[in-house]
């Protein structure tokens, strides 16, 4: 019997393996067979990684960071039946305006998709005469129509929270600069209408444990639990010879989502395996969404993997909430309201 | 009889002096007797500069950057009945939330003071878990009450427009990071009510020109005129001994003032004088605030000096207006709308 | 029948594999034994790796870098039968000025070994009080004769074309700093005599394609075909954990090879085996030379990987050609005439 | 027989394999199953690496970097019958100070262990506001006593030497800055009490050899021979994409060890397998101590790799002594007294 | 009537000025006639500052920073009967071993000079293998003779207490690094015998105050006083156009002198004069040296401008110390014992 | 009696000062009043400095670096009686190329210029896809031709010898990077043509005197006389607050210029006035030209102070030889043939 609730629909048919006999820290396991998407996976795509699905009709759908064979990514769909065998559209996705006019991004990079009361949204990174967030939204993954980008530059790794809160939208995002940020803190944001944003406030800083040193990022879309919002971020540190990309977890006040009511110490997820370690950015793990099934309690997640492979991993919410709550290290800024 | 007019009140005992007999360059000359405020105005205060003035009851007051002997800036008030020479509070503003509660930043710095409607704005940098824009209004200089802070970090140079455009308060802003960042363009944002913005546009980048090469930011607030919105704004280079900061002007469109109309390639003033070259942070001109006089088309800009000193200089609506348009070179992210 | 035609001799023996059935990108497929030449391949050699092969008396010579065990480079001879399998002479190549002194390089890498006339050239990077090119001849592989370096520091990957075009010796070269250069475009430079160098015309810069957004620099010497000298280069990007090398294409005007006709915006071959990916620098593809054989078309790359092993893969002039046609995107800098 | 002797006890079950046939370069083999110690050791460490071990009862005990969880390094105790196969304890060595109380540093990594007399002797870098050397003694592996801090920061990499020269103790230590330190030479310092140190002593700086271009560090504690004292260190080179870790050898003058005897010019052993190149930090080989037989001149040596693996590795007095005074280059910096 | 008593001769003849009449910052007030020391004192030096000296036979002798016209600084002695005008020797000062053998240092710059008991000792930075700490001592300012550098490298700022502690001699530093250190904390540290030096603590951080946010460096001997020792010492900030040097002032704790008693968090002197603002390193403040009337409480202080001059200003025991204490904010790492 | 003799024309009214009475250091004295050219010499531009004079028809003419208004600068032509009093045309020197077509540089900076033979040639930095050198000639400054820039980027500071040696043009140049290049050596390189150039040689290095231990470059012409080529160049260093720029003085071999017969050890000139360190770059004292008198032995200097000013200063060939040769300083970079 589960203590921890997640407040989502049943999952079927979502994508599942047991874990193993023996853990001996944060009770996340891979699945055998990662990496689920290798090289070269559709004509003129090299990689494809930092990607975000959803269940969708009784199987699921993706949008997927593409890198393109001449360095460029965009965003790709892809369905798949069991959540782990992937076919993809070979055009990235086609964004257009209000109006129905073309409007594609110049680039789109790390992708969520997050589907709030009857409408899917894609957020991701973008040009916006400098990195910036990127926004669009669909019902039927056929039209894809471009909102106001939310923030002004630099911004990366926003995602949406999957239901209003206090009767606002809600968006975690991490701003930025125009390079590799070696800084970077997660906020969180309100919209009356996805228009206009603002009371903004301050979630969580990077922390003093050496894997999350460096700057942190909100990953997949926070999770309704009965604890609170269960969020997957990734926490980066830095070596003589780069960055380090590992997954970390939290817990944020259901109603007031700018308070950490827990935050584990230990990281959740890091580099071990080789496709983790190699590939085009060694050494990163970079989750970008979950399927739970609120049924069970069961959550697959998505990372990227080296900024080469997409992976998949497992655990579930009693387990992972107990793990998180036990090893809760809260400070200051984790705890005060965010404003100043 | 001028061909360009402010859109403006009347200011009649607004600061000024007679051009001198020859102008090379850009219309603009200096106060004869510039600095107009020295070393150590006031007690605890080492340095006032980059601080913005308005008229206010048949005289003039303004909010200040004092530089605290402690190196910690915050804002002051000051006095002055010919807007030459000033008068300071002793006591930094102090500024309380929408409840009455104190609510001081933890610094503040390069304020900028503007009357939209019967409401007086301040906008500034300050700590938000980063540097950021913070706001304040008040009414009777007595009372400063915070707003929400507009944007997420990082950004600096913030300033309102002086009026709504098309029913939407507006406002200029220059993304930054968490240094001395050194990139940086202008954007425009909207707000219904100043608590909630989007529609972020871009106005315009560096420029090719030298003295603009590295960033740019908004100075002092826009000015209405019959060609469009005057900006005064500030350029930066950089040289191996550091940055440099000139003086240059832009006319944007009157209603979407996210399109540039024309832009003047050369600087309007550049560091030339000892009070400008030579201080805390040499070789810094930096326009923070203008009085205006609707009847004569007199202009007065305020600038910081050197990180230091606050100079001020004179041009008319007529001279610089024909200026700018005689020297404008626009580029392509100049005259888009500059949405992406 | 070959559409494009190799304007070079036949190479009966040239290594050969068959591309596998299906290719979804760039018409290029890697030796499946890949590397050809793997770690500690001599005594004080503790790698070989972009380094330069050309047929010689109905078998293969080439000239190799060997990182000794100091890790100091130096140019290494090999001679094989086949192409694939190597033997080298223990000893470094000995170099002898004009009057037939020792005059040794304190360090030699990266050479190239072109056949202009009767004359074999070797060209590599050298210290000439910084980063440079160094030079030598020899007819029969025994006498090495050091000429006059050709250009100032600070510069790398230089290569010879393999004739005079209109009675002049020319040289494609990447000018550099003296580190590692985070920039860098290739010129074309021409001299009557090997002794004094001139009429230096811009090339290429680096592209916007993401491949090839820090740097490029010339690979194997340009091949001469019946739609323009078809160069094979290398482009480099930069990740928060360190540069990538890809391989890249273009075709240069046969005549005025300062203009690009053809450039295709598709990297040909990039990091994706462990051999490329892991190693002393990971993430290097860097191709060196070319073995063609203008009987058939076929053509033989050599590629430097990860700075420790030597890679091999096929082409035929005519897939290449067309794939690089078929996906040209040239910019100003690429068509013009490169004289400023 | 053998020309060089060890001045060192016997240790009859030290770990060891023999040769392979051919040995091309440094007379250093691998051990075939390496790494001893793999990921996620146990509990609450996901990686052992840069450890040192010592002969302790007829078997083994080391002190070993575990990197926790949350990424913060703190010092483990390992126990051995084979030095192979070890087990550790599953809580961090608690330190006190001489009063008894508790004295936890803040973090500990890359320890050393040297037995003095008859005490064993704890040397690692941790903060001292700032990197810097701690030091603690015991004599029973149950009681770990805190002495004084021997230097001012920054410091890294100090090893004792196994016994006084001429009446004092005597240290090698390398100092560093505050981050990835791109630079750096070796000292040996002096103590009458491992309390006072003084007549600082320059050993050697980092050499003209790319291999250890950039920076040198103390590995394990000098071992005394009837040639001077052997000193196993590891040299830094840096390129486009990181630091390279391997391992060098010099022999010091047996009672000036300021004074460089023998320094070899080539690399003993650099990253080539897997578990060197790929991890948490890709490119490292970082000796941190050694097992010597004085009956048979045999020599283990234990070193990090990748900061996520520890590996073994074989030589003999004879051959490793022999291939140093070969290889030998001093400069005169090598020579010198070291004073200033 | 004086409160706070120096603890130190009568110097009847000191240099003083009284006070203007209104301070409204910190009781400093420089010397009217300031700089005391101008360009081209001597031949072949072209700038003399960051100087120390000492009441000496009934005059003032002092060692003085002597940038020599090959930009290379040297220590040379110089000799004034009103600590205002002074005379130098022409030779910079030799130095000699204890054997009485020469043993200059390469370059030595920003010389303290402290009397304990009976001897004078000279305190500088200079080159062991890296910047450091050299020391030496004389009695009769005839003979130098160099002793043990106290500290390996990187070090700057050292300066001895002028009398024993606890038995012991004790000396403030300041770890640095390679360059333009942008971090630094002040340590101290003890030794029996001026050889072997060692309980090493930590007095203060760099602050965050803005004028000392980047590092702070021991300036002045510690004065002894009846609130405890007076500390004048430098404080850095970093603007985008380079350092700024203030000065601060801190009092420790008479026994213990790790621990900050109170610490100013207002400058006392920062750049505002021609001569502190330009010149070889604009905008630096740069106190080395005291000279106090045990009588009347009245301090001079001596301090370098910008890297060019020498200036003089004055304060009094009870005015400065007071103000310190007035000012005073204290955090956990001035008020610990500085052991970790 | 002059023991030095100029090997150069005689100029009767070329601008002259006596020197002081007492000179301590090096026999340069400054033009009392200086700055010859101040700040917006002429409409649109901003400042002259970094410029080049020549005797021209019994009068001096020049081409100078003048910053327009909006930043970039282009070359001026100037024309004066006296060598002091300077007047300018408003517009640009507008190039050519050799079929008469208008071929204008994008920018071009730090002229100078050179006759050899009966042609005059301006050789300045410029835009070749990278700084680089561009060159011109003329015969009547009315008519300028663009001929072939000389070397690839990165490049600056070149400067052509007054006549040919061993039948070849001689050019020394700079080595540099894209940006405020940290590092640079002056080599030389001969052209029979001025078409092609080749033979190049290192001249010399940076020095181990603080002044010029960061980079230098050419500066005037190098001037012929009884003991060698005179040779005023620039050296810089680098302080936490910027780089200095002195002149310094060598002497170069008569036939073979790539050996230095002597190099003085002091700067000749370094900033001291407010004009040398108050500017748009503080502390630059940059030597681009003089006028020698072959009767007297007079040689005037011109060289850019903060390139805000140009400045003038004098010495004779007697006296600033023998004052080179007794402070001269050689190292093995600057005695060797320069050939690698």
């Amino acid at each position: 019997m589960n203590d921890v609730k997640l407040i989502c629909p049943q999952v079927k048919n979502m994508p599942w393996q047991d874990p193993p006999e023996k853990i001996l820290n944060a009770p996340f396991w891979r699945y055998k067979s990662n990496p689920i998407i290798g090289r070269n996976p559709v004509k003129n795509v090299a990689r494809i990684f930092n990607s975000a699905v959803i269940p969708y009709e009784d199987a699921f759908i993706g949008v997927f960071r593409g890198e393109q064979v001449n360095g460029i990514p965009h965003i790709y769909l892809g369905r798949s039946k069991d959540g782990i065998h992937w076919e993809f559209e070979e055009e990235k996705i086609l964004f257009e305006d209000e109006d129905g006019n073309p409007f594609m991004p110049r680039y789109a990079y790390d992708p969520r998709l997050v589907k709030v009361e009857d409408t899917y949204y894609l957020i991701w990174c973008q040009d916006f005469y400098g990195a910036a967030i990127g926004m669009a939204k669909t019902k039927d993954f056929k039209k894809f129509v471009r909102i106001e980008n939310p923030f002004l530059p630099f911004n990366r790794n926003a995602v949406l929270f999957p239901r209003k809160i206090n009767g606002n939208f809600v968006m975690l995002s991490r701003p930025s600069d125009s390079g590799h940020t070696p800084f970077g803190d997660i906020f969180v944001s309100e919209s009356p209408d996805m228009v206009y944003w603002g009371k903004h406030r301050h979630v969580m800083s990077k922390g003093e444990e050496w894997w999350q040193s460096l700057k942190i990022g909100g990953g997949a879309a926070p999770i309704e639990t009965t604890e609170g919002w269960l969020l997957f971020y990734h926490g980066v540190t830095g070596t003589c010879n780069g960055y380090v990309y590992s997954m970390g977890g939290a817990i944020l006040d259901i109603n007031q989502p700018s308070v950490v009511k827990y935050r584990c110490e230990n990281f959740l997820l890091t580099p071990e395996e080789w496709y983790e370690e190699q590939g085009f950015v060694p050494n990163v793990v970079f989750p970008c969404a979950t399927i739970c099934d609120g049924e069970t309690g069961r959550i697959a997640i998505y990372y990227g993997a080296a900024d080469s492979y997409v992976g998949l991993a497992f655990t579930t919410a009693d387990q992972i909430v107990k793990y998180i709550k036990e090893h809760s290290v809260l400070r200051k800024t984790d705890t005060e309201i965010g404003r100043r």
